[in-house]
């Protein structure tokens, strides 16, 4: 059986040492062991990264862009296979695993521009005579850390942008589903990026402390739960590091009673059972303003649910996949019989789903809950599985509070046709992506990702114009030169410039 | 006595209450009471804050910046007032509390510029008929603590603002000089701004623990020394709070062998000795490179020095005045006292400076420091005194390795005619604020000011650009209008938009 | 009787020569007398310019922007006589002229954001070890052409930004009512701006093209009517000059069937009726999308602009005031007539009215003419009086089509509540300023204002960020040290720096 | 033999009608012919771009980038046939051409960046509830009009950023070697580029008047003489187009007395000789500060001027080719005489070469003339030759004067190690892009490209920042949704949003 090892300095790494299955969700067998770093690995890994550093730092970045433009060639060269090893090992279908890793390339595209993002900025005459700029450095060796869920695109928000900003990098990806980003991470390699700028840590909570507590890591990004978010984001800023940490979500739909039905009914269903559920954005509540609304979306929704279909990942027919181990099924089954028990009206139940030829996978169905309220346990929790709860409220109000009583501020979708309603609502949300009529609205590569409130720890947005600043330390140069004819006098007050 | 109180609501309020005493420095007396606010006082504040800014923050970024306008203006009209009580509290001369005012005022007039600022980034099509577009919101109640050495400035660095882009304010200022910061509170309330926006705390370490612990603090931008920067940065991370941390500095300039010695050796001594050293971007530490003009520099200095003029602040002729405590003169001359047994060379000893007329105030004389090293006491410290400290190496190399080994890197300064010299210093220097003949090179309000390393805790620098990120959040909205005659198709793939 | 010379070199300037009378439109009567500069005038103003060109280039920006910064005191506080000025000449409201001072302040309040406006752009590590940046220089002397209908807020869109750039400027106000512009050139002089860098020259036809062809004029900023801009901007292009002429509009306001008609009758109103309509941002056409909101429109309107008032400039109480002059009011009874004649239907006709005591004065009563069609005569021309016209259409796409097809682009305004309406109509709407339920949309001061098609000759719009980089002029910087160490060997091939 | 047609539609088109002949300039012989377009011709093109318009306008930006990102890698995959076309019909050596492309090729890298580049400025809360942002939306049907002596770069310059912005684009390049712009034009559409969105017209005055005087055609985008630069920027503009139109030059090099003179004299040789002087960056002037520092610089010179290679296109160790045609040659034996005549003492006279196999070939050797004075017709002159004037000054003020003296304004270098000596050249030189030690100082893809004064016709520069704005027209969105609740009343001042 294959074991996945580590990429280090340029090279594929396989030592002795602890290793974990990695599971194919599909069929509920182990398919590959994957390495478990620990603070060695890390350590070799921090080693190559620092010792490419100062060569990749003044390299310009015309020429580190130009690594990024040959990376996405390659991305979209080798994407079949891409979007295999995804799907043997997450369980997503194979036009979702596209979907992806399109999105991945996006943020490789968008650090193609690097010339243009790392400009600072120049002040002439800032006082007489004298020039003063801002650059935008490097930070030296940072890591990221990525969930299970999006095994190639959430890498790839991560390390073009650091990567091409100057840093050298440490991907310590999912120990769930490695074996795309040990991938991509070569072919990054492939596209002229020299050794030890990327490397890949394969592991668990070991490899983790390895990279908080490596004095040589000068940052550390960050996706997956709230609460190791937290734990992230506290223990690297007490080690002097800076760190973006993004955790869970609750992200709901305010179906407003204007809204165009079949474009939300057609639209929720991709953005509560796409990927099973398993997206950081996945809408798991509709909230509908009114009963009448209310009513109408639930009938419409029967049907269409019960057409769905899913699978293994490599069947396009489908329409998802299984979630991804068993025990993360057995968490789903428990908040929907939750539900139940707490008196929400579970219209369609997807706990006993076994697609034929794939009973021992990992399978959800897609599941219908109404009438939830805000004390259910499966309200407050973050399911992250097929399953949509719909709310009744009254008033835009009423859903508004809601929300932002809500401990997640990740994504929210306001479905309406009126103007007034959606900058209201935009206005007053507290939630760091706001859809108007977009159900997932995961933001485009040249504005960046991020959430309020618990869902992410941190003063920077990932990606976009946020990554590069996450990414880069601002150094400020004042500059006069002296005239050998003008003697100035001495000055004892503070200078000011103007 | 009087006793200073807080500044909550719009009012002043003087409660009974622990006081601690403030001393005039020039004289070594006790002239004035300051309260000590509590948690008490400071929910009293967060409070009044809170309430403030649900309509601070719908209040159009333009008529905000009115109120800053308006500030300007009395700030200038109110300017002899203003030094006086810094040089009553602080003992800075007049001319120095103008330049720290002026440098302060510099911040409102940039705060002006909240309509540009505050321009959020827009995707026309960022999919077919979808517009994408960022907006930066304010964060809510936000809350500032500063040193004694700036008791204006620092305080203008960071609430015009952090109010001008929307959020309400509170301020815990020094207890040591408290009553500058409390008169110019007075004046934003007499330029419009609505009662609870901007608050004032008076108090100690019991204070900001409270700051720091209220759930309603969204963030907490801090200048000070590195071990009280850390533990605010820390603790406030971990009470997950925005926070900016600005601690010590050692600041050195390099003296290359084609400097123009007569500009140096004038930039030096305002640099070394003004404000009593007692400035965050003071500089302490000349780096000659080369014997040569290392003693040429040492001689020259010499004649100069003993020519300065210590004194009261009400003084103009006065050159600076004395430091801030008795326990603070203490432990300056412990530090020459500690260079001389560690084997430097004091050429001029400072330490028993008494003016007539002021002896019992707390006055350093000039102190000059030959022939200094790395191992000594006296160079891995901040003295934050009116002490200069000359090293010598014999290259710039050597120069810059002992500047990028100290923990700080606040900022530096080198002194050459040469561009290739200067270039390379810029590049390779690992501190975040630098001089190219400018010996204390502070950055103008519109670029922003930090250190590297341990000179700063957080991810942005404060004020400016860097000071509008840090007072707001972003987000991010994606907007779509359905249109009647199309349906869309329900789609399970991870929607990319391009 | 008083005669309004010209201001030059700081000095009120009263030679012998050439004038005109100036006449109180209120009254009818000749009030006073202007000057009429010619090419001698002209000269001795651009000598004055270009001699304050060199130092006033390198003044910090930081410190141009501090006479702005005064500038806007000295205007809040002159306030009450500048509109005194204003209504004077120009017969506008005291309220009316409040609300164009005001707009004029806010472009002042702009240009106080110059160190931020004028920042270049800086590319660390262009090539190896080379750098690069863009300066924003100013361009030298320029000039404003201003109209009589905003005789200060228009001059005060234009120099301004073009003095905090770095220029120095002459402005040729208006003729008709010159006095405002000439009493706010002073109070620059108060707020310390050097003589010569600002001058203003009064006259006519002689001044502006003394002003096309002088050698030593880099630029030309112009607002009029259509013909003349077209005249400025081909002959100042052809003198090698840049050039920006603002012309001609024809505002349309669509009127959808969704619209909340309320709010549409009462923003119409002082639209179309405000400042009797001689504003090129004047609403004077409203397209009714269907004949259901088009009658009930009409229907409300009768009753609301039979209640207006018109009157003189110092009546607050009065909607609105006298147009310039006798024969431009008998132009726009032409237009009135012409529009009967044509088949249109005049509802209220203003043709006759003379407000008692003002009986000589200039007055033409708010009009109202339904079913107007787009081969009229009074559809094509810009009327520039209190004339609204009301179209009907039946469609959205036959109103874009209409307002498409006509000559101007200016700015236009949908009236509806529908999201998808708004956005539909901004996208494919060939004009300028765009208002969504605004029915004057001109730009805040950190926009910029133009119009497409004939509205507008020159590539960038006015004030705000295209003002900013109208009156500056790139230079980009490459920049690179030798090393002693390393020799380049010779390059023939075109140097590519990546 | 060959006809060159034109490229319509996505079509290769080839009429009846008038041809020219192509020659190989190192051999003296025709090759192929060129189709001379006229007026049909361009309607033709302009129909197919207009027609092409409205879809690639509603392309999201991301995806325009798509089809530039797919194009650099065909130009990359073609650069050996692009440097074979080059070659061929202008004569640079293939290594030169090869640098051309990379130079082309960049400015598609920087295009790939629309969706970052084509962000609007979004100002939320412009006023009370009310947004404002601006959108930068394509011209329409645009042209450029390309030289012979960068047959692919300027081009490149030009029709990426066109359009990717969304603009359709019609390219005439020079007559003498089309070849090489046909080519790529045909990989825009393998790159997935929509017929009629780029189209190729072949031709000579009459293409040019077609575009200018076409009533479709929005912008016209040139580069070449400056009496043609001249003569389209006042028909165009006089037409209602944008248009920017860059001229001749006469680029100097001021060497400083303290110059790194090894470094002088390799990287001139490259600037004056490489591609034979044909180039608008080529530096044809060595301004030497004291003779001291000539006389070395001209001694050292002739030596490795001697070496220098020159011969066919095909054969890398040559440095440079032949001139572009014989007519051209003459001219500048003519400009070599004059300078003789009129006193300059010509060191070096390549008048006479002729390498062997190519004596028919338009070749010119490299000339050196020293003793160069600005009253001679070779100094007036843009000779465009690989002829190397040296003038000698005494001070660098004498020098920044002479520049600054001349009709152009496009590039220019100093050659010194001082920092103060760069600056202030910087800062008084009146020339649009400066190098610091930098002899061609051709700006990178992010920033642009310009000269001063009769360098360039327009308002904007070509490529980079200023591109993006040449090929874009603001739109500005003032936008309020009305409250059922609220009923504002009429409002007859002028209406400010603060």
């Amino acid at each position: 059986m294959q074991t996945i090892g580590h990429f280090i300095n340029g090279h594929t790494i396989t030592e002795d040492g602890q290793t974990q299955p990695i599971y194919n969700p599909s069929t509920g067998e182990v398919s590959k062991q994957v390495a478990l770093g620990g603070a060695k690995t890390i350590d070799e890994a921090v080693v190559a990264a620092k010792a490419a550093f100062p060569a990749w730092r003044k390299t310009p970045p015309m020429k580190r862009a130009r690594v990024m433009f040959k990376f996405k060639e390659l991305l979209e060269k080798n994407a079949d296979e891409i979007c295999r090893l995804i799907g043997e090992e997450h369980g997503k279908i194979s036009h979702d695993a596209a979907g992806e890793l399109q999105r991945g390339i996006e943020n490789v595209e968008y650090a193609c521009g690097a010339p243009e993002l790392l400009k600072g900025e120049h002040s002439r005459n800032a006082g007489p005579d004298i020039d003063s700029w801002s650059e935008f450095h490097p930070l030296g060796v940072v890591a990221g850390i990525t969930p299970f869920n999006f095994p190639v695109m959430v890498p790839l928000w991560m390390f073009p942008m650091a990567i091409v900003c100057g840093n050298t990098f440490i991907l310590k990806p999912s120990e769930r589903d490695p074996s795309a980003a040990m991938f991509i991470a070569k072919l990054m390699k492939e596209a002229g990026l020299p050794d030890g700028v990327l490397n890949v840590v394969n592991g668990g909570k070991e490899a983790v402390d390895a990279l908080l507590h490596h004095s040589d890591v000068e940052a550390i990004s960050f996706v997956g739960s709230t609460p190791i978010a937290e734990y992230i984001y506290t223990t690297a800023t007490a080690q002097g590091k800076r760190c973006q940490a993004l955790g869970g979500a609750k992200n709901h739909a305010i179906v407003m009673p204007d809204a165009d039905l079949d474009n939300v009914v057609t639209s929720l269903l991709g953005a509560a059972f796409g990927s099973s559920g398993e997206r950081c954005m996945a809408l798991s509540v509709a909230v509908a303003v009114g009963d009448d609304i209310a009513d109408k979306m639930v009938e419409a929704l029967q049907p269409a649910i019960q057409q769905l279909k899913l699978g293994a990942y490599s069947d396009k027919e489908n329409d998802f996949g299984p979630v991804i181990t068993g025990a993360h099924k057995s968490k789903i089954l428990e908040h929907i019989k939750s539900a139940t028990d707490q008196g929400a009206n579970v219209i369609i139940d997807g706990s006993g789903a076994a697609p034929t030829g794939h009973e021992q996978g990992f399978f959800v169905g897609p599941t219908l809950i109404d009438n939830v309220t805000k004390e259910m346990d499966s309200y407050e929790a973050e399911i992250f599985g097929p399953v949509l709860q719909v709310m009744r409220v009254q008033t835009m109000e009423e859903a508004i509070q809601l929300i932002n009583e809500h401990e997640y501020g990740n994504g929210t979708c306001i479905y309406t046709r009126d103007g007034e309603a959606a900058r209201y609502f935009v206005d007053n949300i507290q939630v760091g992506m706001v859809g108007v009529n977009i159900p997932l609205p995961v933001p485009v590569a040249s504005q960046s990702f991020g959430g309020w409130k618990r869902s992410l720890f941190g003063d920077l947005f990932m990606y976009g114009p946020d990554g590069v600043r996450f990414f880069t330390r601002r150094k400020t140069i004042t500059q006069r030169w002296p005239s050998a004819a003008i003697r100035e006098d001495k000055q004892f007050s503070m200078p000011t410039l103007g």
